[in-house]
C-alpha cells in the first residue's frame, strides 16, 4: 500500500540527504539554490561589466530591471534592480561598508586565479586585490563589481577543488 | 600548428558562452559561480538551523569557523564567521537594514512553497512572509536564516522553473 501511495506521487525528494522515496508533502526542503538575487544600483551597468566586460551571456534581461545570468547547473545568478528589490523585500542596510557575502569562482590552478584577476582589472574591476597564499592552503584574490560584490578567485586544492571544480575542464 | 597548442593545452574553456577550443589563457572567465558566502554571527546557529532544522548534511564544518553545505552541482554554500570574513574581506556595512541579497529556492507547485514556509516556521525562521502571487507571475514567499538573510521559496512557472528545477523531481 505504502508503495502504491508512493508511486502515485508526482514529485519526490531529489536531494541525496533525504530518502528519495519520500513524497514531496513530506521532505523538509532540498539542499538546493536555485537563483542568488544581488540588489544593483545600474542594472545596465551591471550589464556592461558582465556580458561585455566578462564576456557572459544574458538568460533573462528586462533592461533596467533585471539581468539574469545562469552560473551553473540549475543556477542563476539574478542582478535586481535595488529600489525593486527594496519594494519587496525591505529596505536595504545603508551606510559604508562591504555586503556580508562574497562569490567565489573557483579554478584548477594559480595561473588561472591571477590571469582572472588581470581580466576583470582590464574590463574596470575596481578595486581588484591580487590573489595571496591562504592560511587553508590555497591562493585567492578579489575583485569588485560596479556595486562593489567581491567576486573571490581561488586555487582551493583538495577536497573543495573535487567539488565545485567541473572536471571536464 | 594551431591545432597542435590547443591539443597541448591541459584546460579549455568549458562554458558554452566561450569557444571551447580556446585554451584557459584566452578565456575572459568562465560563467560559473563555485560558493557563495555568507558572513554569520554565531556558525553553532547557522549549523543548528540548516542540519538540525532543515535537516540539510554538511560537506565541511570546522566549529565556530566555518559550515559549507553542497546547494548544487558544482556548488557550496559557505557560512563563515563574520570575524575571520572581515579580517579577509573587508568591514561589513553595519546599522539597520537587510543584507542586498536574496537566495532562492524554486519548486514545482505553488503547493511545495506553502510547505516548505510552514516548515521553515517550525524550525524557528523569523520572520516567515507567506506566499503571494507575484506581478511575474509566479507565487513566492520568504523566510530568514538567523543572521536575516532571506530565503525566498518560489514556484516560477515557464522559462525560470526549467532552467532551474531539477527534471527529475
Amino acid at each position: 500500500m505504502t508503495t502504491l501511495a508512493l508511486e502515485s506521487s508526482k514529485f519526490l525528494c531529489a536531494w541525496p540527504c533525504h530518502d528519495a522515496r519520500l513524497p514531496w508533502e513530506a521532505c523538509p526542503m532540498d539542499q538546493r539554490l536555485s537563483l542568488i538575487t544581488l540588489a544593483v544600483a545600474d542594472v545596465e551597468a551591471s550589464r556592461r561589466f558582465y556580458l561585455a566586460g566578462l564576456g557572459w551571456a544574458a538568460e533573462i534581461h528586462v533592461p533596467g530591471e533585471v539581468l539574469m545570468i545562469r552560473t551553473g547547473q540549475h543556477l542563476l545568478l539574478s542582478l535586481w534592480d535595488a529600489r525593486e528589490f527594496e519594494a519587496e523585500v525591505g529596505p536595504i542596510a545603508a551606510g559604508p561598508g562591504l555586503a556580508p557575502i562574497t562569490l567565489a569562482h573557483n579554478v584548477g590552478s594559480p595561473g588561472e586565479v591571477d590571469q582572472i584577476l588581470a581580466t576583470a582589472r582590464d574590463v574596470g574591476a575596481d578595486p581588484v586585490q591580487d590573489a595571496v597564499r591562504r592560511e587553508w592552503g590555497g591562493f585567492s584574490g578579489y575583485f569588485a563589481d560596479p556595486d562593489g560584490y567581491r567576486w573571490e578567485i581561488a586555487h582551493a586544492p583538495g577536497q573543495i577543488e573535487r567539488l565545485v571544480v567541473p572536471p571536464a575542464r
